[in-house]
Order: structure tokens, then sequence, then C-alpha cells
């Protein structure tokens, strides 16, 4: 049965159940930064999933990315799906601006996230959440 | 018309021509790393390709694994499309090992890549090559 890695669930709070995957928010104000997590138990590698699934998350992906564009311009978007410290399977999308915390570098291990406040972190959900449903 | 960014084209050789992409080598002989680059000009993102290109695309990153999965046994791969520094859409794909020079963090933007001989380089796309026909 699926279960989120717990280290993955107390970086990142939870915006929507799509088909396929949870999408979370990772709790890092620098950046607009999303994880895809596919509901399926002991996954670790993208093509491990059948080719339906691998569809629906880049499909799921693509719904997020488009959103992602209209509401934060980004320069960039990066994906990845690294897992060398949580090795279950979770798609990274993260809006990228020249000039941000990290640029041109990636996100990952660079240095320390800042927390949202839990107001900027609810407006932030509400507004990828009710962005996905419209 | 599709022309290979020469900075992709710089620090890579070619492997194979997919029907979708062309697979590249990435001249750093301390991870096995592969680029996957759609044959698409002014490609950025991953989701502006139509549907049956990134089906596609997935497909051929898939093939592509499970070949690096048989000949290297990786602790892990890591897929990525930055795309920071070369917008030209390009999809990493790394063979990682516990204690890599990288380990467990990303290889982009670690450390100083150290070339192939030549030697070493035609036998590392040879194998590659001769695997994803056989």
């Amino acid at each position: 049965m699926f279960e989120l890695d717990p280290r993955l669930a107390a970086g990142s709070v939870a915006v929507a159940e799509l088909e396929l995957c949870q999408l979370r928010l990772i709790d890092d104000s620098r950046f607009v930064w999303l994880i895809l997590v596919p509901r399926r138990a002991g996954l670790r590698e993208l093509h491990h999933l059948t080719e339906a699934e691998q569809r629906q998350l880049v499909a799921e992906s693509g719904q997020v990315a488009r959103l992602l564009e209209q509401l934060f311009e980004p320069d960039k978007l990066n994906i990845g799906a690294l897992g060398n410290i949580v090795p279950q399977f979770h798609w990274h999308l993260v809006v990228r601006h020249e000039g941000d915390p990290c640029w041109p570098g990636p996100v990952w291990g660079c240095g320390d996230g800042i927390p949202y406040s839990a107001v900027e972190r609810e407006e932030r959900i509400t507004s990828i959440a009710a962005g996905l449903s419209a």
C-alpha cells in the first residue's frame, strides 16, 4: 500500500490529489517548488511505472507546468527526479527566475530552505489548487 | 530547423539517433551521464512538446534507463531537465552510485568534469550504442 515517505511529508504540504499523483508544495519560500508523488508503493524509477502511468505522470506534470507558467511567469521550469536521499519516486517541478537564490544552479542541495509563514503557505496552496480545478 | 546548441555539442559526444532524440554522452568520466535532446527547433520545456512527442521522449528515456541498469547497476538513476544555462531542451539521465563524487547531491553544478581518455570514451559509446541496437 502506498504511504508517503515521512521525509517527503515533513518538508512539504499537500496541494491536490491528481489521478495518479499527490501534488505537494515544498516548504521553501525561496522558490515555487512542487513535487508530484505517484501513489504507487515501492516505486523508485520513472520507467518502473507502466507505460500508461508514465503517460499520466507526464500529463499531470504538464497540467501543473502550464498553470505555473500562468501564475508565476518562470524564466525556466526545472524538472528533476533524483531520489538519492529519499528514494521514493518524486518528480520535482520548480519555477526558476534569473537571479533567484540558486540561479543558474539547481535547487537541490542549494543552501537552506526558508519556510513559508502560515499565511503565505496557505495563499500559495490555495492559488495553485484553485488554478488546477478552474 | 533543429540545430544542437554549440554548448551542448562542446561538452558531449553523439551516441545514437533515436526516433525523436539525439542521445549524447556527457564528457565527464566521473559519471555515466547521458542527455536526450529532442530534434525540435526552439524547444525549451517538456510540456511544449506534443503529447505524442512527450510519450516518445519518455519511452526513449525508459529504453536507455533499462540499458543503464543492465550495464552499470546504478544505486539510483537521476533524471533532470533544467536548462538554466543552456535553454535548449535536454533531458539528463545519470547513473548514480553511493559514494560517487557528488553523492547524494545532484551532478549539476558539482565540481569540474573529468574528460574521458579517447579510448575510454570510445569504449563507453560503443557499449551503450551496441546495447541499444541489441
